[in-house]
């Protein structure tokens, strides 16, 4: 195999990973860890100490290992051409990418709180500001793009986007997407590659 | 001007940029707006709304706007060749700016977040956890390459990561590094860089 996409048995994180492999047809193996929400499984436990920061997703590729799931993205949108034709194309995608990145960390910051204190505390201001804010936004980059969220043409920030749709919509509790149609547009348009078609069919059906 | 960067008068997320620019004499406006702890300046209230997130730095360059400190930092790193020789490094630097990102922002939940309760709960994990984890990897690192965070020479991580390096301890309010010879290191070739060196001289003294 030439690429190994090592993380746990959901979508989340490794997903983005795995819509590039897909769209671009690379040789590459879907390992995947068991996930037991709250409790970490023990194939994690003795795995986590040989992660190169104690988390997943990990890229493998002729015995080197890299960390971080925007820029292992980032490097298979290169092979599989999902990159932009220039610096500032690029500049745009990734800042596109890194505010997809920003918006699912407030979600996730949420979702994953344990104190019901703080989680109640955040709430509030995370459904009635800071989600109608960044989905206005990206529902009108979405709409200057004709449907894609970067530039307009089909890149990586849309498989990265749409690859944690469903993760996005589980965290939150709410079909967060419902009110933009700019942003279901880019849904539809990645969605409609043969080859994210054919690796949605066949990926394994998971919790998240 | 080619390109105009625009942050608080504060280094914090603006200051990788800075010193980008400086490191490879770019032809650029450092501007600067306004900076007060706790409420926002006028200045700020009228100009947050223009921003594409409402959120600075921003890079502007032949007419247009762009967002996302990491992001216009890895623009400006392949302007000024800092970034690595092959996708395989630039994929080693991109994790390693992201994990440096990580870092800051666990530090900065913990500084920036006014609610006492919360910030108390957050403290005990955050120093006794957390920030050890992070730099003995960020060290080990730093070691393995001779002196730079994230291949065996000079790049954009190295930038990026020591012109937060004061953020970093301000925002903690504790000497983070004394203890790592090897992010010390790191720091010593940053600042060894004429460049970098009479940024610094010159920059504006500012409370962050």
């Amino acid at each position: 195999m030439a690429y190994k996409v090592s993380y746990f048995n959901i979508t989340a994180l490794g997903e983005p990973l795995r819509f590039l492999c897909s769209y671009g047809n690379l040789d590459w193996e879907d390992f995947r860890v068991e996930y037991t929400p709250g409790v970490p499984s023990q194939k994690w436990l003795e795995l986590k100490s040989k992660m190169p920061y104690g988390q997943m997703p990990i890229l493998e590729h002729e015995g080197k290992v890299a960390h971080q799931s925007v820029a292992i993205s980032r490097f298979l949108a290169k092979k599989v051409k999902l990159v932009g034709k220039d610096d500032w194309e690029n500049l745009i995608i990734d800042s596109t990418v890194d505010t997809v990145a920003d918006f699912r960390a407030k979600i996730a910051r949420y979702h994953y709180e344990t104190d019901a204190a703080i989680k109640e505390s955040v709430k509030g201001p995370l459904f009635t500001e800071q989600i109608p804010y960044y989905l206005k936004k990206l529902d009108e980059a979405a709409k200057t793009n004709g449907g894609f969220l970067a530039i307009n043409r089909l890149t990586w920030a849309d498989l990265y986007f749409v690859s944690q749709w469903d993760y996005l919509n589980g965290m939150a509790q709410i079909d967060l997407f419902s009110d933009y149609p700019n942003l279901q547009k880019v849904k539809k348009n990645v969605l409609a590659v043969q080859n994210i078609k054919t690796w949605i069919e066949k990926r394994p059906k998971t919790i998240i």
